[in-house]
């Protein structure tokens, strides 16, 4: 009575979760699984004594040869908003869904970030803490958020919850898109046509971009030399969108004033990378934004289930498009 | 036919404006009203060649004397949102509006100020800061938002434009102020039965409270004592509302793990205070928030304007509240 698009019966009997403890906050995910998982198996890689019974691979950073064996796999999920890493994985099977992680605190934590390395430069809190440390009482002249303006690529949830709150603090917003999009209060540009005037008006230029064939380099030397003198960049999409040597000698020539990066060519920021110790850089180690621990747990049980009810799972990555 | 309750000839004919260039941001703010005054004459203390021709009193920390010879004053005007120098200032004359400024940009700096400390915090830059000094690539457990409590002493237009940024940033919000508030988003708690258990609830405690003969001395040993242990403390109020000898000995016995300080008991800061050298104290020379120079000069124009048609100016001090 089977037909051939359902599943086979060991694709049903498997409800098993194997879990690839390589990010961050591994521990607090392992544990959120734990609580949420009800009476379904979780394994812990590297620790998968039936393969077959693997029904959802969770990870950030997939192990080589993870894929292997993994014969019911029917949902790939990551961990948080980019899931390139699993995308890109060797051996992952065609037509099994991926989906990344939408979370309020994810956006939340994201613009939390952005919104730090705005204020820290647009309020001279870099200076003030050396003026402390060499306890001298001076008061730098403030600049008022009306006369900055925010560029910011890439107008995702992220990017929009970012906005809001620059917004009511006072900032003036311009974004950019692939594709353009309305947004209260945002100033929009798409395409490559527009980028450059995109460019000229942003005194800080957030880049929030999905990482994809289109947007790796797209901020390039000439890009850069587009940004007004003395502007800011802030870094959070993913490594490899911003040309780190084309980025040093826009510091290093006073174009640029300072830029705050949380992503990298390579990860981790290798020992002996200028970038470290350069006094026009601020840099932290891939931690805009993870989502809730507890969070991510509930979205994969759901779209487990959802999967399992012949339902299509939240937040499915768009193969085509690649995010 | 001139009524005894109407102005004098004398007073009639003064128009004049008197700044005191005492505030960090004179030059401009002088560049403001000159470019804002018109045909009124504008004197720069002490060059007063004709005391009985000034009007307008516009100053933040008046010097001794200012205020001789002003027979024709008709107008105080502060340069923020805090008057507390003008007001007990020596000399000052009896039924002369006192003014002082409240402006969106005003409001913006202040919460751009507190959002900075909060996330600094929060979000561990200042040991992401000395990671990056040692070369050192490591996440830490990320703190949501939503795990967090903020506690504003002080609902005033400042402390609302400081939620609401806050509460899109996900953080959890209670407020204290002297009077219930209702506002969206914010528990509030009122007066003095009610500090304690507001305390108690306010992981970061924010003073943004207008100085008075109540709010002197309100954060003491016994009231720091109520925060949650680990608690943070960001005073942008006035100098005097928290005690500084009970806040080191808070944080010297780990009770709070950082307080973010604006203001002082003696600003500037003694170069002998303990508060610059200590491991847990940030602190800035008292510039959270300060109106946009141009605000300031529209602001005096139209209220000296107001004055001389007869109508009430905007902004004036409730002598008898204080503020």
């Amino acid at each position: 009575m089977s037909m051939p698009d359902k599943q086979a019966p060991a694709a049903n009997q498997a409800r098993g979760i194997l879990f690839c403890p390589t990010a961050s906050n591994a521990d607090l995910l392992q544990e959120a699984l734990e609580a949420a998982r009800g009476d379904r198996p979780l394994w812990i890689w590297p620790d998968v004594p039936s393969p077959e019974k693997v029904a959802c691979l969770v990870a950030f950073r997939p192990p080589p040869g993870v894929f292997e064996g993994l014969a019911a796999l029917r949902l790939v999920h990551g961990v948080g908003a980019g899931v390139n890493a699993l995308r890109d994985a060797p051996g992952r099977p065609a037509g099994v869904p991926l989906c990344r992680v939408v979370a309020e605190e994810l956006d939340q934590g994201m613009a939390q970030h952005i919104i730090h390395a705005i204020l820290r430069e647009t309020r001279d809190h870099r200076l003030y803490d050396e003026q402390q440390r060499a306890r001298i009482w001076k008061r730098l002249t403030q600049r008022h958020a009306c006369d900055i303006t925010v560029g910011i690529m890439g107008l995702g949830a992220l990017g929009l919850a970012t906005a809001r709150p620059l917004r009511q603090l006072g900032y003036n917003l311009v974004g950019w898109s692939r594709s353009r999009k309305s947004a209260e209060g945002i100033e929009s540009f798409a395409g490559p046509a527009e980028m450059g005037t995109f460019l000229s008006r942003s005194d800080f230029l957030v880049v929030l971009l999905p990482i994809t064939a289109e947007t790796h380099g797209i901020l390039d030397a000439t890009a850069l030399s587009k940004l007004p003198r003395g502007a800011v960049v802030v870094a959070v999409g993913r490594g490899g969108q911003v040309d780190e040597a084309a980025l040093l000698a826009a510091l290093d020539s006073g174009h640029l004033s300072h830029a705050h990066l949380d992503v990298f060519e390579t990860e981790p920021l290798p020992a002996d990378s200028a970038l470290w110790a350069h006094p026009g850089v601020t840099l932290t180690p891939h931690i805009a934004a993870s989502p809730h621990p507890l969070a991510v747990a509930r979205l994969v049980m759901e779209n487990l289930s959802r999967i399992e009810r012949g339902e299509p799972p939240l937040h499915a990555v768009d193969e085509a498009r690649g995010y």
